[in-house]
């Protein structure tokens, strides 16, 4: 058994392998939840907010984000909200999971279930999207999460975004020249017309580390897969930037705050974000004149209707 | 045998791999120079140079570029420049090599000799310098090839730098916020004061090409490698950017490609350039009042001495 570095303690089993430092189970909770905690007034994420929506799949990323942002206790109102995508195999596991979640935690949870809407992310497998569901189920996921947010009068949604997930995202972004993601991928994104606030508690912290606090408080979450995402462009690039960081220590921190000082304010500068007006159909923000959300609706609608 | 997809002959002998392309050997020693034609003509590297200096290293990469550069037929002159670093086992064959290239292509061969300094690269390996021998040596390299152009009366320099060696340095610049390396990484630098011009005509082309189109010449060049450089994190970063192209199809050219577009010229209007002036000790150009190449030299005379 190795020595918990914080406290000294014999029961350092906790690994976090970028900082070469082992710790009790108690000291990780704390440090995961100070790493928290720090990033949320670094960011002033939480400015403004008294009633915080907080997006909630049922895997472990958005059940470590609410369980810490509930013991906190920031004395912010938490309203988790849970879509059901109806997913075969998979979104009522999911379902289970947050409802379990949210009851450990002693929270309300809000579901919405995609079907209520005449169509389900299950249903792009068998679309022309079937390429793209991962983009066309992620476009379905900011919408409903942006809207009901809204609608609970929330000042901002919190996601479980984690290190892992932002580093594969810039990875792409840099070396295809995609300045416009570069100059959106920020920690806290403000409000903007009918677009509540975005925030990423656990932007700085690994997947590794989301897992390993799940865990240790035996939070409900689900370890099953998207059966849609198997094999999927991003799940390949998560093991890419591993092998790289496997290399390269400290990569993803280093990438992440090289980003996030140099580069994205520079590109904020440089891009031209598109004006933001209201989608002809559903009435919800976009910058186009039909939202990506309704484009997906009705190219799912069309496929069911022939 | 394979299909050559540039003349249809049942001669495609060499891989263009990530163009998934076969060529024979004749149809790839011409697309090989047409792209370093193409590359010297969008960059416009020989504007006002009739006397051209070029680094020969001894290895594949400055073997194929003196060799296209001659085969191309520009109209300007060639100075083929060696320097000698005085490294054992390593220094007199790569020498040797040079000198039978040039030989071979009709050039007459300027050597330089680091050891007329009182000091060679091999004795960095004892000083204080060792974990740094790599970057001391480019310093010293880009000292003398510098000093001895325009020495020659040469309005520009070009060396062998392909894309593995440009994507190794921008995958760094990139994850660690290196902006003035960003800025200053292009395929051709304007001579500034008493900087000569410096191009890099296989830019755009990759390692394996350079040693494909050596090897179908039959160009004399050395495979031995530095015997300081065994390990070095150059040589690791290579084989991790290697895994990464075999994951990523074109990372190397999108790579390149999206930073002359996009990040490159952004960098060079946000970095600030320091001003250049002329070291006390040696004359010649220098960002600080002693330059790089003197205190590389000064570290290891202070070391013989003592």
């Amino acid at each position: 058994m190795r020595v918990c570095r914080h406290c000294g303690s014999r029961a350092g089993e906790v690994r976090v392998g970028y900082a070469r430092m082992w710790l009790c189970r108690d000291c990780f909770t704390r440090f995961f939840e100070r790493k928290v905690r720090r990033t949320l007034e670094k960011y002033r994420m939480l400015k403004g907010v008294s009633r915080l929506a907080v997006a909630v799949s049922g895997g472990k990323d958005s059940a470590a984000l609410l369980a810490a942002l509930a013991r906190l206790e920031l004395g912010i109102e938490l309203a988790p909200i849970h879509l059901n995508l109806g997913i075969p195999g998979y979104s009522s596991e999911c379902e289970r999971k947050a409802r379990e979640l949210a009851e450990h935690l002693g929270l309300r949870l809000q579901v919405f279930k995609l079907e209520e809407e005449g169509f389900t992310v299950g249903m792009l497998g068998e679309t022309r999207l079937r390429r793209r569901a991962c983009a066309a189920c992620s476009t379905v996921r900011r919408y409903w999460l942006n809207r009901l947010a809204r609608e609970l009068d929330a000042q901002a949604v919190a996601t479980g975004h984690n290190l892992d997930d932002t580093v594969e995202v810039l990875f792409n972004a840099y070396f295809t020249g995609d300045l416009e993601t570069i100059a959106r991928l920020k920690p806290a994104l403000p409000a903007r017309g009918k677009l509540v606030a975005r925030i990423k508690p656990l932007i700085a912290l690994t997947e590794e580390e989301a897992l390993e606090y799940a865990e240790i408080l035996e939070l409900p979450f689900t370890s099953v897969k998207c059966p849609l995402g198997k094999g999927s462009r991003s799940l390949r690039r998560k093991k890419l930037i591993e092998t790289i960081a496997e290399e390269v220590p400290g990569y993803k921190h280093t990438f992440l705050s090289a980003h996030l000082r140099v580069f994205q304010p520079m590109a904020e500068e440089h891009a031209e974000l598109g004006e933001l007006g209201e989608c002809r159909l559903c009435g919800e923000p976009s910058s186009q004149e039909v939202c990506g959300y309704c484009r997906v609706k009705s190219a799912v609608r069309a496929y069911l209707a022939s």
